[in-house]
């Protein structure tokens, strides 16, 4: 551990504030499983919707790192996660990425285990054998507005209700208790999470790589708060306030509740909230911005506003008055990310228009796929040197103070 | 070398009699690289049958960890093995998986080698060159009865008549000094070849997983001694054994020898032999029961048994009356195994239903292969512990304790 | 590094004079990391021809080890080299192979580098942000007749001119300047670079595995100076010389200025030159020795030769009356060479019959790929030791030598 340690303290001299991390950081075995034990299994990771696992014995399964969380549907009001591995011998419990069953069999010696973890049933067990000391490994799971959390630490984690108790009021505004699926997507991103995180938190890289994003939102809008709350240059924000005032007054009186969280480097989650404007004429992310579904939630009319929260750099939602994306960032080794979206839409909804829904963020995620990873492909080279941050990418600065601190922490 | 010690003495401390084995066993390259010089080059490995080189100039490769050992045929009474390496430049000498020639021709200067491995011809070489000292390298082999095995020992390796002798009647009776090959099966599997081994030393697993396998065989038979002699619980073994006393005399009176072996841990190879019944009305392990082939060896009517013979955990037999199967568990790599079948029948059979002889054990290992990779898969995650054993893996503890004492010992 | 230089010291002394070299020279990643760093980062490497970017604007990417070597025609005096990485986040800058540009854009956040590597434009950067000190960062390079060269070296490299002056006639006699390129082909290989270098630099393979090859040329030449001036056996050298005397007159007469290079270990970059004889009849390299292409460069007949010109063991030229080759031999972790065979004819050139000029490098390049993966292959094996070379391996001597100083040195 020693070595671990002054290899931690040497990079961690190597940093710059306002300049990109050095290049171990994004590349190197040994800095991701600190990042695993210091940050990813520390916090609270968005593992799905209770609409994925509508019944109950309906699981799937959440990879993070080399771990297999299994998230299954106990009852109308309990979801469990576990780790998908059988006490016996250690076979993968659940094969695949979704199912169901009245107990969790598995196939190899037909262990069962019920869907609370428990040991059902285990043939010609030695007499001093306790089934009760032979459940499924836990993890940390809560839910909050149909929304599934998990958590990796076999410690105490941190505080969910205290930290995400905030965004009740605007998760209840917007139906996600009743939400439904309309559709998933799957990227999955040759780079390291951190590469994949930066990009989804700078917007300045909108105009160059995203035509069909930018088609869909006000330029002003993207360069002050492209990326949430406080990610552009200070000028840009104090000019889209009044715009935003605006529209915030407009939209209250339709009964949104509109509030904003920026949370800084010593917060525990990153936590984020923005409300913001779309571009004139369009009432939701598709091409004409013309609706894909129905109101969300306790919507009475549309409001020309969309919403941006995370609950930490490794969750996200993207909120339309249609509908709403969840994205989970997952990381899973040094230079591999998952990269998932689950399209939402309001629960009463029947008919919905997928390809114009999807349209928007399939495309922009197709884009930032391949940017990422030709990012990573270039900080792989001996040659990388760290640059410096635009005024357009401060959220940078403030993620990366934040990472840093877990590191220096330990 | 003390690293690894250490590495070992630890891992040795955290292993617990009754429980299957800590991941380290399974995953770590280090551990597969101990396992590889104590265990693995240290014992006899059945490699083949000699009518898979039936002529003299006929050879196969047989790839064990990382080397190549080619089996020759020198002539009628002599098999050669040597490493498939030149000893010019170090080209691998012999391409493909089999093949023939008078002499063994590198292809890249053409440096040729006899059947006896000697140095023939090397063009230009200079004049203090002693083709003598430049013959292949050899590696221990041996035959039995028609079957070829190879030691990797670098030293003196194991006596291959004292371990084997007490075999050489059942496998005269059997007659597989004379039998042929009707078929071959490759099934390379993802996983420690000590899961390999476990899965095939246990039938705990054959009632979820082989429905094929169980369709051939009495319940009792399977739950007692389904995968060798002690492998199934005491009482199951007791209930048992009137029946394969019973059956014992009526093999013996057709002129079958029938003997039990059952090594310990202490032994050099957990040799094991069992003779035993077959499902009421099953000739052989067909769909119906009904032969594939003719009798084989010595017999002289249907007997209704089966034998298993193991030579080590890497080697082992399986043979109806009227077929054979050859069952290779060769360790490639710290995650990675083949497994491979042969198929004999008797040297005199000229009409064999491959279809229906392959059926239970094609079906069979596709199942083992699937089950044994998803335990590896499971058994990599930080949250798989060593589970406890029960009365039907007994065979599983007798093998840890054989396997654990070659570690401890060096 | 203590640890690695006893590693190399440790590995030097298990070196022996005329035999190939220990195992762990070709299969180590800790030696491919000191053969980068002491080896192929310091030599002037043949990255192409201008022919290839042959407009102001246009690129081609180079890749040596992990690096992406970016190189940029500025004018038509001008070609630059530039590391591939973004100095804003380190994106890869330029996708792809090859392409071009009236300036360098990256497609992250669009900051534009000029073709001399100056940052143009950057978009909202603080206002300390220096643009003059966020330039590509350059590797050497510099162009000979044509022939684009760059070295990789972080200090000052080996002077080029003094280096490759003396072969200034004979290119200027072939044509390069002007050349056009016909075609490429690549033939990635997996062994190790000096493994691909030690095939190329000796014809004691050529009888056994290079069919075509062997039909165009005689083979008394083979013999003798297959591989280069001093490749084969004394002897053999001396019985060839009358021959090639000979035809040097012959050829001088034509104009064509005929000199050997021949350096020895000592040598900064080992080159060679030797210009011979073809087989009788034979014109150039097509199967029938007929011409592919009209007269190269300042020649007025034809005159039955061939030159192969080394630059280094990594840069070759095969160079027929009618058309010429550039042999890349470049490095790309332990076990992985990239192969790159450029055909160039006259830039006056107007029919080119494809099919017959590639038809004798082409098959020459697959057998050695086959035979070079075959050697690594058998290179891996723990029983592979090194072999004594062959009196038409003189030059593997040579450059084992000259390969072996440099590691000696640091």
């Amino acid at each position: 551990m020693l070595t671990m340690t002054n290899l931690l303290a040497n990079l961690l001299s190597q940093t710059t504030p306002g300049y990109s991390l050095p290049g171990a950081f994004y590349t190197s075995d040994a800095v991701f499983n600190e990042d695993f034990d210091r940050v990813i299994s520390r916090k609270w990771l968005m593992a799905g919707h209770i609409a994925q696992i509508p019944r109950a014995g309906d699981w799937f399964v959440f990879r993070v790192g080399g771990e297999q969380v299994l998230i299954v549907r106990e009852n109308e009001a309990q979801v469990n996660a576990f780790y998908n591995v059988c006490r016996h011998r250690g076979s993968t419990l659940c094969q695949g990425e979704r199912g169901h069953g009245k107990l969790l069999v598995c196939p190899y010696h037909a262990w069962s285990f019920g869907l609370d973890g428990a040991l059902r049933s285990a043939r010609l067990m030695p007499e001093d054998f306790r089934k009760e000391d032979n459940g499924l490994i836990p993890a940390h799971v809560r839910t909050l507005h149909g929304l599934i959390f998990v958590c990796l630490s076999e410690d105490e984690p941190e505080p969910f209700d205290a930290t995400f108790a905030e965004f009740e009021p605007i998760l209840d505004y917007h139906g996600f208790d009743n939400a439904r699926v309309a559709h998933e997507g799957r990227y999955p991103t040759a780079a390291n999470w951190k590469l994949v995180v930066e990009n989804f938190l700078e917007c300045y890289h909108c105009a160059p790589a995203h035509p069909e994003f930018c088609s869909m939102h006000p330029p002003e809008a993207l360069l002050a708060v492209g990326a949430g709350p406080s990610s552009g240059p200070a000028e840009a924000v104090e000019r889209y306030a009044p715009v935003l005032e605006a529209w915030k007054a407009q939209a209250e009186a339709l009964g949104r509740p509109v509030y904003t969280v920026d949370d800084g480097p010593e917060s525990s989650h990153l936590r984020a909230l923005l409300q913001r404007t779309m571009r004139e004429g369009f009432l939701t992310e598709t091409p004409d911005g013309q609706p894909a579904s129905r109101l969300m939630g306790k919507r009475v009319d549309w409001d020309y506003g969309r919403m941006h929260l995370a609950f930490s750099p490794f969750s996200h939602i993207v909120a339309d008055n249609d509908f709403a994306m969840l994205f989970r960032f997952t990381p899973r080794s040094a230079m591999q990310t998952d990269v998932d979206i689950t399209w939402l839409v309001d629960g009463r909804a029947d008919e919905v228009d997928l390809e114009r829904m999807t349209w928007g963020w399939h495309n922009t995620t197709l884009q930032d796929k391949q940017i990422t990873e030709d990012n990573q492909d270039g900080i792989r080279s001996r040659h990388y040197r760290p640059g410096r941050y635009s005024t357009q990418e401060r959220a940078l600065i403030t993620f990366q103070d934040w990472y840093l601190r877990h590191l220096a922490d330990a």
